[in-house]
């Protein structure tokens, strides 16, 4: 089969790998339907994390069931599935506390022992404690929006329940990336009164203003703070929540948090050093990390498939997965925010 | 009147002062009925915060109100009050919030604004934003957890509020100082079913016991992690409360948190630098911050009056106000645990 493999800084390909095969009795094989690249994707595109050439890469992606280990018992061949970004046993006590991106058991996606999301098939470890399926093959249209649930719907969900979004809060979510939008749909659903993304990019601002952003605050670090400042009275947000990871972001995200609130992070943090002296005085604390994407994909697929949130518009390139390497450049090059694949 | 003033490090003295008198209607002057040294005047004790010489020291007291201004409404002349450690207008959003901590006019007890409770008498602002009163003048044997509740008692309380303890939980309390041991009472009273303190003093771990510590961890660093392991199947505590403030103090909370779980911090942070990347990979949170103990000061003595709780049990030394030199003495050497002081 063909999978995306990694080589070089900005030099991702399309290759010739062996097909996927049933190891061990909690394996499930799968042709997927979707897959997608990540922000995270970038750092090693970039050159700014470490490459081991022709590695895989990619960890988003839905598909079908093909074909189950012999222990597996809650997925079945002909099933359509959404894959988190990490493997879980589903029965360790960090996956029973719903911290399945703890599991004591962990495989990440696109790594040696489960493949990636950027190919035609794919092996996965502990597919009962992993995969969810969808009750019936759900519609094309459809497809976009539960892609985003394997990472990034669930990354943004993730952030502001750790910021502890309540109904009538003033939302501030910094980062206008796909994981930023989906934190602004997450807090509009939660019930968040005003929602404040700060974004700089038109494109950007207009999903955000889709998914329920009823400020958009396009200046950037004390301009920024000021601004929503103003917009509350010099109180802060009730809940901010941080999806980019530059010290940057974080120091924004500080700024505008009121008194007693939390700052929901997702972002993978690079060189941040927290304001422990801020935090302290200002009584503001930090939560979140490693989205356990699997603990929400039961609410947040049934969300999706009652139509009652349409994440999947984060997506605005659709290639064929021959033209990965043009993904990769156009999420690069900021010409798209997030890279939808089909085999 | 007479009040504690310091002059240079390792020198406190019993100085003479201006009597303290109504300057604005919100005001109220107090006879102070006892006070006490805390963790956080032996920093500049030990010259390790900046000092003003000749400036006034101690921020926590009880005693008897004696004359208030013309708008207060909320206490009145011969109430017995709490004094928190810093004075809130009660009125803005954030003490509205409950985090009177950081009232938008919040003026330190112990400062040029409001006198410190080492001393004879004292001034306070915002009277009614600030002080609770109790309903009779107490037992003269409930003076010392009246006192506590001006600071350390809703220290602890505080560290155990922003770590989340639940019932059931296991808890590790990092730092056997007075407010680590009122963390402690504040976990068993929230109900916690494992109370693990990590202490070397066998005073402190006989205390830690009596407010119903579980266990007692004597090892440091790497080994109390190993113990806290140990005790949780590799799992860590489902809660951590930092007393201390330290780096090293900060490292072994992180290293004891189970994934999800929160650390309460509440020690004044002195060069800790936060690892954010470890607080990333196991979702573990970070909470807390100076304390609004005024928010808690209603629970907490109707908690002492009706004996459910005896924090004053941290009080090792009673000291006359005279020898006030000697209380910081017994702290600084660490042959007491806190000082009491009675004019």
């Amino acid at each position: 089969m063909r999978a995306t493999t990694i080589h070089a800084p900005f030099d991702v390909r399309l290759s010739e790998v062996p097909d996927p095969v049933i190891e061990d009795p909690t394996d499930a094989v799968i042709e997927i339907v979707a897959g997608c690249i990540c922000g995270s994707d970038l750092w090693p595109y970039r050159g700014e994390n470490k490459i081991t050439p022709g590695s895989r890469i990619g960890h988003e992606y839905v598909g079908i069931v093909r074909e189950v280990g012999a222990d597996v018992r809650t997925v079945k061949p002909g099933d359509f599935v959404v894959t988190p970004f990490v493997a879980s046993d589903g029965t360790c006590p960090n996956c029973l506390a719903g911290y399945q991106s703890v599991c004591q058991n962990i495989v990440g996606i696109g790594g040696p022992r489960a493949d990636g999301g950027q190919g035609e098939w794919a092996k996965v470890p502990y597919a009962d404690g992993t995969l969810v399926a969808t009750p019936d093959v759900p519609d094309d249209a459809l497809i976009p929006s539960l892609l985003t649930l394997s990472d990034v719907m669930g990354t943004g969900w993730h952030a502001a329940r750790a910021a502890r979004v309540e109904p009538g809060h003033t939302v501030v979510v910094v980062g206008d990336g796909a994981v930023g939008l989906c934190g602004v749909l997450s807090a509009v659903r939660m019930g968040a009164e005003r929602v404040v993304a700060l974004s700089r990019h038109e494109s950007r601002q207009k999903i955000a203003k889709e998914f329920g952003a009823t400020h958009i605050i396009a200046e950037r670090g004390d301009a920024a703070r000021d601004a929503v400042l103003e917009l509350t009275d010099g109180v802060g947000a009730d809940a901010v929540l941080e999806c980019v990871g530059t010290d940057q972001s974080f120091k924004t995200a500080f700024a505008v948090a009121r008194a007693g609130s939390t700052v929901g992070f997702v972002g993978v943090p690079h060189g941040v050093e927290i304001p422990i002296g801020r935090m302290f005085g200002k009584n503001v604390g930090l939560a979140g990390g490693v989205a356990p994407v699997r603990a929400y994909l039961p609410e947040l697929m049934a969300d999706v498939l009652a139509g009652e949130i349409n994440p999947g518009l984060v997506f605005d390139l659709e290639l064929p997965l021959a033209d990965v390497a043009e993904g990769y450049k156009a999420m690069h090059e900021r010409r798209a925010i997030k890279t939808l694949l089909r085999p």
